[in-house]
């Protein structure tokens, strides 16, 4: 895991509104720790900025960092989320990673951190 | 009921944080007690873990020892709940089956363990 | 509406939890009580059974027998609720009706009895 | 058999041009005659007229008529076939029934009189 | 707007249970007060009915009623929810016009009296 | 049918090519000539052009100026394409009309003046 | 292979005419003889009757018994096609296998049995 | 950012009644500060209205204003909304913009202003 | 028309086999040259190559070109066509353009040069 | 390319009958030689088997082998064409590759050997 990329931010442009910043990353894979094979899937993040906002093309490389890493969903989903709490230090933030099918079978793993923004 | 396979489970990888983990299991089979005739649905099955998740592929094999055995819709969704939250004992658990057409009618049974998390 | 079939119930298989039951109906015809045309559309019932629950094969019988019965829209959802209420006492129970186009409009009625329970 | 409601038709009104006309039936029932049981499907109508066209609101009468007979999937389609022919006379005709879901079944009947014409 | 359809209301037959009525309106057409183009929209009238309901085919007259005026969506939205209203005085009624592409822009209007039932 | 606006034409840019032009029409709507009520429909016009094509704007008034005639869909449908055909003079010319649910019926026509192009 | 239930046929009620009927199978599953594993899969059948056609129940029948049989995709669609050639003896058939998703990849196996009727 | 045209308003036709006005923009086009390549996106304006309602025409005008102006998603998401907060006042707004693909990426971003009404 | 980039190509990497090479471009805009309101449209380029291809980056780029464009539908597609033509000589190629709504109606341009290849 | 997996084959079980087999890969991913980014795509595998059939397992794992390796789309599509024929020798083959959206772009690439069955 040591050759992620680093992942960049930029300066909030409206630091006084709290909205919300989605991004869908449609193609995501990483390696199955047990079996070897490669795993596909796509990530939902949204958060709500503080002081700075994710730099989208740093975004992309650092999750391409996962392409040859052997890791299970629930660590990956987990690991995504810690890592952009710390590189952005949002007021909220949540991951969400969708799988493909293994054996008939989809999972879906869903990770927060703080409040979620009241909806519109 | 004798021989359903073993369910496996594995260390929540990051128990200090409570994250939704959803398996949809497209493919299900049982047989109607009644009529003898093969059953089709799929299954959700959604939680939130303590110290333990649910293995994947002891999953899959739990879930197909229900092939050849005779059970209600209502019965097997509860059936199921009560085995995973035996076997990995979640904060929160839903487990959902959705049955094809009989008769012009599908059905859908809906049983949860526990409080659900604030959605996102 | 002297011969519609009897609804036949059977033992709730895990009366101590609150969970739901849905059974989609895809296939339902009444008459018209005014133009003496077919009217057609389906019919979602969806409740939390306490000590029984419903029989499927009764239940389609039973919806059959308005096949060729003159009835409004909004009277022929509160009666099935009335008539399914009675045969199973649920914790809750709501029907709602879908009907197919007539002069360019198609309506829905939706109609319960007791408390919803928690969504998961 | 015997009180299907008459076929009704107009003079076709561009009778010199080969064009064709299309009535998408969404709602026929019929029943078993196996079961006793009701049998849901739509029917497709194509055909090139000669000197009349087929009246859309007694054919909707004629398709009723067929509401509480007893009769199979391959025969109905055939029957429509012959009697819309011999009410309208067209150059040519396509019959096509679908039928909702039995035993995790659902069937379709095409059946067709004439040359059918060159597709655009 | 002086030859619009009257609305015809009949008893609600089970006036003593909460319960919603949808009418979905697919074909709707008025003219744009600016333009003189014709407007193309769907309308959906959802409502809990007091002691008397809307009547079906003097509402589809009522509504064609504005074929051939000349009225912004956001006013078409509020006279068709004052109109109903005052027909037959509902506990609750919603209004929702949909309208088709204008200039690369759909618009949605929502307007509704009284306080919403809680959902099932 | 005195008052249906002129339909424009502009010069074909590559008229030694023979390439379709397809204008989708989403928002037709007519009379009923029997029952007085509206019809709505949309049109599918698609054409080879020789030596002019035709002008949007104009085409979508041309089709306006069916809004309260009284016609039939067989009808209507051989019209436009008799009124396009003389207004541009194509090498081939189909008209779709394809219309909304009466009866629980919906109908499609399509004529075709020359022959068609190949397909890509 | 011993035990699958017998094809029942019934005279096609229209011979004179060469009309297409499909059975389109929603459920099929079967054994892979290389993993032991479930196969879940969807089976469309259709066909040109010379003198009999396929009684749908034990159509259904004779399908169910493949479920505990291990074969391949390439022999089951093969099989099915023998199988029901010789008991109803068709113009023409073609049996179509669509199975689900299996280390990334789903597959569709066809084969047919004499010439294919003109299509509509 | 100079050119931007004029938004222009008209008086709302129903002032004392709080009822939701949505448009939805399918066509938005801006540039990339960064890489200088058009941005293609979709925008979402909800709102409710005190005195004045957003005309449709300048709206679209304004929007286009934006075709060659360099600006990041999370900017123009909010620019929207101040500049139409301003313009019109209402008791509450929301600008969704919903951005195409980039580098196997698509954003959304979801500003708001005032408190949102109750949902029907 | 001046500035539109270069459209460069690369070598076949398989000449001897005539292939086909589709490029789907979602994202495109012009301005209309009559009203000087932008056309946002889809572009499908399908080709098969003699020695060389199309390169992906500069075709968009060549695209983009039009941007600020004033150019009709039906022009703008046989200039696409005879431009690729002109840069890649291909075997057969298909240009075609699909139009966002105006005025209630979406249209489709299609234009090929030389042989299309058998279908497979 | 060195270290892409063997594809095996297994005996055709019905090889006196022309069939199709088509598998439908959902997870594929190589790198773009020009980048040095990720591509990611699904390929659809269409052929008529002589004497042997792909197996599965082995095919799975040679497209696998691509990974990691720089190769364009017109490239990938043709080798694994050329390579699949090598190893079973078909008497058909259809190799299609769809790309995930590129610079707004998405492409597909189809290339065959022998000649197509005739269509059912």
């Amino acid at each position: 895991m040591a050759d992620r990329a680093e992942i960049e931010t930029f300066k909030n442009p409206h630091p006084r509104r709290d909205y919300v910043i989605e991004h869908h990353v449609h193609e995501f894979t990483s390696m199955c720790p047990k079996s070897g094979q490669p795993d596909f899937g796509t990530i939902l993040i949204s958060y709500v900025a503080k002081a700075t906002c994710l730099e989208l093309k740093s975004l992309k490389l650092y999750l391409q960092g996962f392409r040859n890493e052997g890791i299970f969903y629930e660590d990956v989903t987990n690991v995504i989320l810690d890592d952009l709490v710390s590189s952005c230090d949002p007021k909220w933030m949540l991951v969400e990673s969708t799988w493909s099918v293994r054996g008939g079978i989809h999972s879906v793993v869903r990770a927060q951190h703080g409040q979620p923004p009241p909806q519109p």
